[in-house]
């Protein structure tokens, strides 16, 4: 086992990078630019690029590093490698592969949902557990699903997109990705706001939220914890689904904790007490104590998961 | 590595016994009663014995032996310790540690369902595959998890309690377990029943099925394939209901097949095409393709995972 690892997490428009010790400490963390440009070609480079320099800044030797580990917003099989990434505009790539022979590391790659969820099971709010489970309700609704410690990325890199769980068969409006009724559609912060508008347009009753100019899931949120009682019924509505949709993946893999994180988890508890009673109603008995937690690593949850993937047990 | 396992699935009246060969090869098996008198006290001390038994019968040597491998109905924990097996009039027990004292061979300890999805992802509908969803239709739904070649039993031996999975937040009707709306109550041999009768009774078209005396499973899915119009609307229900669970489950853990077993899936094509016609409606993208295929080893499957538990990689 060395003493440092590299934990790199790449975004659409930045790459977040980490310098770690094998402990979990994270020693220096920074940015450099995601450049999209000749398709992406250049990202990879670029990565390998300030792992180097900061090699040579810091005077360490490459015995002393257990490799690189990324993040990568798209599907990653078990081999490292990406199909698609369309934000990277990237085409298959074998990222892991590519990254080991730019750095002379052992290098490993993965998801970043799936990342995120192993930076919050070893060093967040998770810490310790061995079994979890992540959602991350940003523009879209993410997550990971961590077992016996490591990434269920699946057969095709599709392990923890559990934002696309069809919750609603009646659906009539579409998900992104094609299907009707996808968590996704209410829980994402897209999808809090287009509960909302529902609510306001089905009810007759005054609302704090019809004189937002801009309705967004953090107003939805704020109203909530005053009290509003269109956005309670919002909120109860969310919580009903995404609660619901936990259960039935506590069911599935029955976690140690549930890990609530993304933008939309920035509203802290009264968030989480809405999931957790909805969960409890829907769960499995043996499960329905399952902790439901925020999240606590934040943007750097990425970078924490990316070094653990290449950490040597 | 050894040359022989033993592979044990202790059910309500009678214990199945495998003597393998470590590749896969079953050499014999047997049945013995399960004597559930004295709170289930003697059912280990039989196992045991019987091993011996066998053992001395074939001249078997304990170094030539990987291991006794042993399915409970009930939560097993990853210590392969039963918090309480009701069928087994069991209260706390150490199976795996009391079953190796007992024979003085290595032992370890699964859910019944568990290890029949253990057993199809090793020698049967699966065979080779290392990303397994087994659901098992019977008079309850019980299902399996296998990632990576290893059960998921999960933090409180949930893991796979997919029958508990809640598919209808507006179920009036309890289950079982105490809750309302999970999938045993639609896609069981009970719950099709269930669902038939509620179709028969707000319809009132005839049906074949109005002329059964004790309506079965069966009998809906013997007038599901001869076309009898209720009995489509009934089978498209629990597909509907079932497929779309499927689905969630493949956005959880994405598996590589997903294996249907128990008693209602002696219907075979015709309930595996209904059930994947609703599947690939709902499923991830990535996933829509997914194999959904019949168990293969019917009531072998338990033994077979059993013995799988113990063998040495």
């Amino acid at each position: 086992m060395g003493l440092y690892c590299f934990g790199i997490d790449v975004g659409g428009t930045t790459v977040k990078c980490g310098l770690f010790l094998t402990d979990g400490t994270l020693v220096e963390k920074w940015e450099i630019p995601t450049r999209i440009e000749n398709n992406g070609s250049e990202i990879l480079p670029d990565v390998a690029q300030t792992i180097k320099d900061k090699i040579q800044e810091r005077g360490l030797t490459k015995d002393n590093i257990d490799g690189v580990g990324i993040g990568i917003p798209g599907p990653v099989n078990d081999k490292g490698e990406v199909p698609m990434a369309v934000n990277l505009h990237w085409g298959f790539k074998a990222v892991a592969s590519e990254l080991s022979f730019l750095t002379g590391l052992p290098a490993k790659a993965g998801n970043d949902a799936n990342i995120a969820a192993l930076g919050e099971a070893w060093k967040g709010a998770a810490e310790g557990a061995k079994n979890v489970v992540l959602v991350t309700l940003g523009t879209g609704v993410g997550g990971g699903i961590i077992v016996d410690g490591k990434i269920v990325s699946g057969h095709h890199g599709a392990g923890g997109e559990v934002g696309h769980a069809n919750v609603n068969h009646s659906e009539i409006e579409a998900c992104n990705c094609g299907n009707h009724g996808c968590l996704e559609q209410y829980a994402s912060a897209t999808g809090i706001v287009r509960v909302a508008n529902q609510i306001l347009e089905e009810s007759q009753e005054d609302s704090s939220l019809r004189h937002c100019r801009n309705l967004s899931a953090k107003a939805v949120l704020d109203a909530y914890k005053a009290g509003d009682k269109l956005a309670v019924h919002t909120m109860e509505k969310v919580g009903d689904v995404l609660g619901g949709a936990l259960a039935v993946f506590s069911c599935v893999v029955d976690p140690e904790t549930i890990v609530v994180g993304g933008g939309v988890s920035k509203a802290g508890q009264p968030l989480i007490d809405c999931i957790t009673k909805f969960y409890k109603k829907y769960a499995f008995p043996s499960c329905k104590n399952t902790p439901i937690v925020c999240a606590s690593l934040g943007n750097d949850a990425g970078i924490y998961g990316a070094a653990r993937m290449v950490i040597k047990d």
